[in-house]
């Protein structure tokens, strides 16, 4: 699979393909990489974005995501877990793969915080969203991974071949019969994330108190500042200026993440002017 | 014909049918008026919109009113010719019709500039847009009409119901064999309309100064600042702040009326927030 792309886009939803299909027009590459689609997947029907009239968000998704293929851009069923601004390019680590593009486009929707007690304060020291990202420093260590969807079970599996001991806390129900037999699974949900020292030490389960080393939280939406160490984020908002830059380089952002009102329309606008502005930029 | 709405949208693209689509799902009665439907309508094929993959202009336009239309909208082939706020409400003369709404959107597009030497310094001065609106102050006397296309035709009728003497100038070829006997086909363009002490006296045509009253000029798209006196025009684009307001009361804009880039989704996606803002607003 190629890797290196003109632009990637975090998101399929309105704001991401109208990008994605102005950037073909322009004759860029483009990786679209997305997963949950959020609010619009779940529309019973919408009737005010010109051109389809009547039509479920199910359907408008496919028809959308049918045309990006149509036109040329790569479709990436997995979201981007982490990105990291380099000079001339950005790396983004999406699914398992890492890949590099010169510039970056988020388009995330507005992701719903279901922050765990100590989520928030210890992001980054003990608690992780990417597994393919820091895996690799609880070689031998006590896990928790909290998954909300059925993909996190996957990325538990790569975990548990290398942590000491994997415990596995389904957030939200899901299918998770393909867990490897090394990895523990829990009854009862994560209440609090416990620490000592500015050091994830235990998480909070019912009455019980179970020490670890590290937290993975696995959900198909990242919130973007996990996603992006520094990434500028007001009131859930991703902050952009007019031309949609955000405050790290070549990192653009559209659509609802970047605020309201939470309309196709808009997101589409947003979508084609910030795809304008990447082109014009470079 | 119902003759109030609580918005009347001038221009039938992309940014007027988004607007006009989300004002009727907030249950705003709308009255859309179009006429010359310029770029989108000669638009060979559209790829970059989404949802509506490898269209031509003119097979966009034909969805976009067939959807307003099942929306509820009230769609009138005619072109806004003059408009006024007056408090409460905003006076609209469309085709030959006097509407009022609670707001007005102008979704006019690029109105290119076909503007005659004379024309821009007299417009008000003994130069006229619209046939309705200003006939009557010419009752009896010598008047031009300069008009550019069939729906001229009509009004230079009305015109020389009023005038003492009418004289028609195609300034593009068009379909006039509706005219009626009493008004004077010309041949030839008017070069130039001559003034004296800042009135309008003399339309030029090739060698030749003919003595007029006042001149009507017949064209699909009213520059915006004639259509509505007082607006704030600057570098062609209606000036508005960040919620699409105009400098006039109750008179918002959005789409490539207020400027680059000239895209649909674009287009879409301010008309959406400017429907939206609308709403709040009031």
């Amino acid at each position: 699979m190629q890797t290196h792309f003109d632009v990637i886009i975090a998101g399929g939803g309105p704001a991401g393909v109208s990008a994605a299909l102005t950037l073909r027009a322009r004759n860029k590459s483009v990786l679209l990489c997305y997963s949950d689609l959020g609010a619009l997947k779940t529309a019973h029907r919408v009737d005010n974005y010109p051109g389809m009239p009547r039509i479920s968000g199910e359907e408008m998704i496919r028809t959308f995501h049918k045309q990006c293929e149509d036109a040329g851009v790569t479709l990436y069923p997995h979201a981007v877990r982490q990105l990291l601004p380099m000079g001339d390019t950005v790396s983004v680590m999406a699914g398992d793969q890492l890949f590099t593009c010169g510039n970056m486009l988020l388009c995330v929707g507005v992701v719903r915080k279901m922050r765990i007690p100590g989520e928030q304060e210890y992001a980054g020291h003990g608690i992780s969203y990417c597994a393919t990202c820091d895996g690799m420093f609880y070689r031998g260590k006590k896990i928790a991974v909290i998954s909300a969807y059925e993909e996190g079970v996957e990325e538990a599996n790569f975990l548990g071949s290398i942590a000491g001991e994997t415990l596995y806390f389904a957030e939200k129900p899901h299918h998770a019969a393909d867990l490897s037999d090394n990895i523990t699974v829990m009854d009862g949900k994560v209440s609090a994330i416990l620490s000592e020292n500015g050091k994830v030490t235990h998480v909070q389960c019912g009455e019980e108190k179970i020490p670890v080393d590290g937290v993975f939280i696995l959900r198909p939406a990242t919130p973007p500042d996990q996603m992006a160490p520094g990434l500028c984020v007001q009131d859930g908002k991703i902050v952009v200026d007019a031309d949609y830059r955000t405050n790290l380089d070549r990192v653009y952002a559209a659509g609802d993440c970047v605020g309201a009102p939470y309309q196709i329309a808009k997101a589409v606008g947003e979508g084609n002017m910030a795809a304008l502005k990447m082109v014009q930029g470079n």
